[in-house]
């Protein structure tokens, strides 16, 4: 009898190491651990079990579309025949936990070693300081997909990369800034992606950024 | 020279009180101050305002739409050809305002005298509860758009009125309730809705509530 892997490959007893494909091809090809998903499926399954449990209530909001034309056929229900797909004017996700306000976009690439920054829009940004200001908490999750990586950074890591991009600097944020200066969240069974855990170890270092941007701010008035 | 008022209708000196119609007349044809805006428009123009002068930072949630088909013309914007109405699982806005965490309905009745409960949907509610057991805070705003009245009203009022209907009390909260519990709001020019007056007004109360629910969900534990 043939034994299998899950994955349906055959399994040979003690020919493991020598069937382990080359580590590039590896990484190309094989979805470790993810099974396909993307991190937004990640990040609703996770978001589902923290409302469950009343831990937090954070939702995806939905895309925002220009509707043009919708028919009302009779007897079923209201058919959008023409509609576009707007620039969203804020990030993906928010909503409250513990009293926090949480605001955050979740990002993915396929580089391996850096993260580059033409996935992230100025209005983002834009937003997200303004959700600093108003003492909200913003970052983001990036994903490192093929890697099957995550870390949970927050806002001024990518600002700054964003300022110094703008005065000519790198395109990207390379991998060692984030192992560096986020917080790594390794994938799990439940919850999926278990951000909270990271929110929670620099909240209290956000508070004292945000207190003195506020305390700026009153200067500047 | 003819005179006339901003609506077009000339002035004739002295003759005001007589040309005024009749009471019901006049609530039904005419609409006071609020140029035939909705309460969406008047709440997009208080967001903006508050948005640009840095006081808070709360956005409508985009309408979810189920996308069955789209097409990618060549040289123009892909075309949404099929999609559909989903049934939103939260309220219509949210944000963060100066650290607290707001969650709001906006719902307008052209009933002169009460505001009937079958506006509100009961997922609505059990969104706004686990808000509250977040330590956000919750609330609508309900426009008398015959009157031209807006009234912020906190979560409980309104919970408190669907558990009294579901026991078979009255399918609708009276306009002398909101005089009495909720907080009126007179629109103004800017900002057209200065609903977080309101909220400033109620917070501590709030916050009360809030924490004599966490302590009995800690309880219950």
């Amino acid at each position: 009898m043939m034994i299998r892997y899950p994955n349906g490959k055959p399994y040979k007893a003690g020919t493991e190491e020598v069937q382990k494909p080359k580590k590039k091809q590896a990484l190309k090809d094989i979805n470790f651990g993810n099974r396909g998903k993307t991190l937004e499926d990640d990040l609703n399954e996770t978001n589902s079990y923290y409302l469950q449990r009343q831990i937090a209530n954070i939702h995806k909001k939905p895309v925002p579309i220009q509707i043009v034309k919708v028919e009302y056929p009779s007897r079923s229900a209201a058919v959008i025949r023409e509609a576009y797909f707007r620039t969203p004017s804020t990030t993906d996700y928010n909503g409250v936990w513990n009293g926090y306000y949480l605001d955050f976009e979740a990002k993915e690439t396929e580089n391996k070693t850096s993260f580059p920054l033409k996935n992230i829009h100025a209005h983002q940004l834009e937003h997200m300081k303004n959700v600093i200001l108003q003492k909200g908490i913003a970052f983001f999750i990036i994903r490192f997909s093929r890697l099957d990586r995550y870390f949970i950074t927050p806002f001024p890591i990518v600002e700054n990369a964003w300022q110094q991009m703008e005065q000519g600097g790198r395109k990207s944020i390379p991998l060692q800034q984030f192992e560096a200066q986020a917080i790594e969240i390794k994938p799990s069974y439940q919850p999926r992606i278990d951000y909270l855990q990271a929110v929670q170890q620099f909240v209290c270092e956000s508070f004292t950024i945000m207190e003195n941007t506020q305390s700026e701010e009153i200067k500047r008035d």
